[in-house]
């Protein structure tokens, strides 16, 4: 074994920085055994130096990250401030500086991933990112090495632990949003501004960064289809459970069936409880794969937390560690399918529309006509009336998003309908 | 890319063999895009020659597999011939030849899966096996690289489909063993001779695989405690069902409280209904990993098949020409913690027991004092009585294996004992 160590520049030191570097002290004889050489903290970028960091040595703390990244001695840069800038610019210097890099910033790689693998292999180093996807499950590695000889069709994944905890709660106890929301930023699963989780910003950037490996072609943030789940309600449960299906939100990737296109979109979606996606509880995160050979696989774990992430960074430290003692990178960037991303209305699915109509003769006909109009074909329908007032509950074949887009504005004109009070897709059947 | 292309030798095209060739030819664009060079199918060494081929090229069928592997051009060799001889010596001779090598071949990597890696290790040349455990599930590399950083405790899974097919058409239909299994032979989940799934053999061979990787040590085969699951009944359903739980082969590596030793086994076990194990259905295969950092885990997917399996055998195709044209090799043997396997008595967990007892005042106080006696603390009793004939059910607190087997036998030697109806491990609680 090569005594002489690697040398380690960790970039923030928040909840994943800090489980990082005490790992990186209690388990570094197993570091050093699994790597081939011992690997060592030489130095650690905060915005706050004076805080107290347990177990991390004053001396290795800088405010400086430029200088830190410049150093020239550093063999790999573990990046984990997250946002846009100043991750972007340390990162880019650090491949300069002879770095190789390994990332939990899935909003970065959502933006600019393309840039930052370009940076990567110019400079001949590794760029690593297992955590920026569902934390500590391993997701990007086997998508992109183990499926590597198959084709992947469709990802489809809850990626959002905040998001599920809300709607996991919905489903258990009657809850509405607004007090599972609550109970969440309570128990620490919210944020207090919680928008990036529950309008779906935080799983469309997975959702692109999973679409982009899955499918060999660059997918970025902007592609991807996004709907939050703050409108989902307590009724829009009720018919999922007469559906016998459950509501999550989730982040689908799919090749056309063409092969010539793929599509990303984030939304919430009933899904039949049968469905292995409807099991995951709480906070956890879970991936459903399917490919032409493999068929169905599931990846299921903590998505997030400072332990989970730091897992996932610390398996990708010790191949990047590898790699640059065997003179060797890993796969970077494969995006030679170069597919384009369709808009949502080409997506094709089911979908499952309450409307408030009037309760008299003739409006399910015409609601019907409208739904035949547009080429949506029905599936079933339930209508419930009462004082003068009724709901038609109308879930269909499958059908485009433009079209049901086209029904649905249709519907709205009709005297009949009072109002649409919820669409909701059908996936997973 | 480079156009001369890397040569692949196939050993065995049966259900694996022949899906391998199949998708090389058909996804031989999306390959050499991946790999950065194309690869070319460059012999295939089979029993029986004659039997017709499809989509092969007659010309590169050969009986003479040794000659095959010892041609000194072939890049990689594919083994999925299964068995000890002669894949063994076909690996060996492929490495001294100066090739790569895949394997699918479970049992021979339980059974010298060090002399195997050491003779990769002297070549310089890569061995993977991703296929070997759980067919399509990536699991081999999730393990090794993904949780390279992370200290694994525990690995529970079902990884023997035949056997989970049988014990779920149990479970939901309330068949016995062999109204199940005939059910499993006719649809083709089970062989014609099902003693290696059903005896266990084949997930104990599993079991050392994930035992050696996950604990960086070496574990064989015969380390493995194993019990089949030929006698689960009817009445142990229903008795986990009473408890919550179902039964499942479950195989079970973990690390010892005090971290200096490992076990490994193969056995029935009860598990709650809420463990995701238990929905597990049908002939999959998942694996549900605990480890310091990561948490709880689990893989999910089909465990067999000719095309699943190929996936996996596929992905390491990828991985090793990758790693050919880099002039480096992925992760070897990791074996540095050394850890020993400790014997199935030292093993801790809970028990259900099902005793055949005569139905009279005092059995009760007999059968506590003989447990107490052995030092196994009784968590609860369940005694029904009928016509002079009674049970008595005892779930126990967990204690060693060994003090269990001590009960059982001093229990076997009471006079009001009848008999032992079933001894029940109960897991994942």
């Amino acid at each position: 074994m090569r005594t002489r160590p690697l040398k380690v520049a960790l970039l923030g030191c928040g909840v994943v920085g800090s489980e990082v570097a005490r790992i990186m002290t209690t388990h570094a004889d197993d570091l050093a055994a699994r790597i081939g050489a011992p690997v060592e903290l030489a130095g650690v970028a905060v915005r706050r130096p004076s805080r107290v960091r347990a177990g991390i040595d004053p001396a290795l703390v800088t405010t400086d990250a430029t200088a830190l990244v410049k150093r020239g001695d550093i063999d790999v840069v573990v990046e984990v401030i997250g946002g846009i800038e100043p991750a972007r610019a340390l990162i880019t210097t650090a491949f300069e500086h002879g770095a190789s890099v390994v990332s939990a910033n899935k909003a970065l790689l959502a933006q600019d991933g393309a840039a930052l693998h370009a940076a990567a292999n110019q400079a001949c180093k590794d760029l690593y990112y297992e955590a920026a996807v569902a934390g500590a499950i391993p997701l990007i590695r086997p998508l992109r090495e183990s499926l590597a000889g198959d084709k992947i069709n469709r990802v489809m994944g809850i990626v959002n632990g905040t998001t599920n905890f809300i709607l996991d709660k919905m489903d258990t106890t009657g809850a509405g949003y607004q007090e599972a929301l609550d109970e969440a930023t309570a128990l620490g699963y919210a944020e207090a501004d919680p928008t990036a989780d529950v309008e779906g910003f935080d799983a469309a950037a997975k959702a692109a960064i999973l679409a982009g490996i899955a499918f060999h072609s660059r997918v970025r943030l902007d592609d991807v289809y996004r709907e939050g789940m703050t409108e989902v309600t307590a009724a829009d449960f009720a018919s999922a459970k007469n559906m016998g299906c459950t509501i999550k939100l989730l982040a689908i990737c799919e090749r056309a069936a063409d092969g010539g296109s793929v599509t990303a979109r984030v939304h919430p979606a009933m899904i039949p409880l049968t469905h292995p996606l409807a099991s995951v509880r709480g906070a956890y995160n879970a991936v459903f794969v399917e490919s032409d050979a493999a068929g169905q696989l599931m990846f299921y774990g903590p998505g997030a937390g400072g332990a989970p992430t730091a897992s996932a960074v610390l398996g990708d430290l010790v191949a990047v560690c590898r790699n640059r003692l065997a003179g060797a990178t890993g796969p970077g960037e494969s995006a030679y399918a170069a597919l384009p991303v369709s808009p949502m209305g080409e997506v094709v699915t089911r979908y499952h529309i309450s409307l408030d109509v009037a309760d008299k003769p003739g409006v399910l006909a015409q609601v019907a006509t409208v739904f035949a109009e547009h080429g949506v074909s029905i599936d079933t329908v339930r209508q419930q009336g009462k004082d003068g007032e009724a709901s038609l509950v109308v879930v269909t074949h499958r059908a485009s998003d433009a079209s049901l887009t086209g029904t649905v504005e249709a519907l709205r004109n009709l005297d009949t309908v009072r109002g649409v009070a919820s669409i909701m897709r059908v996936e997973g059947e």
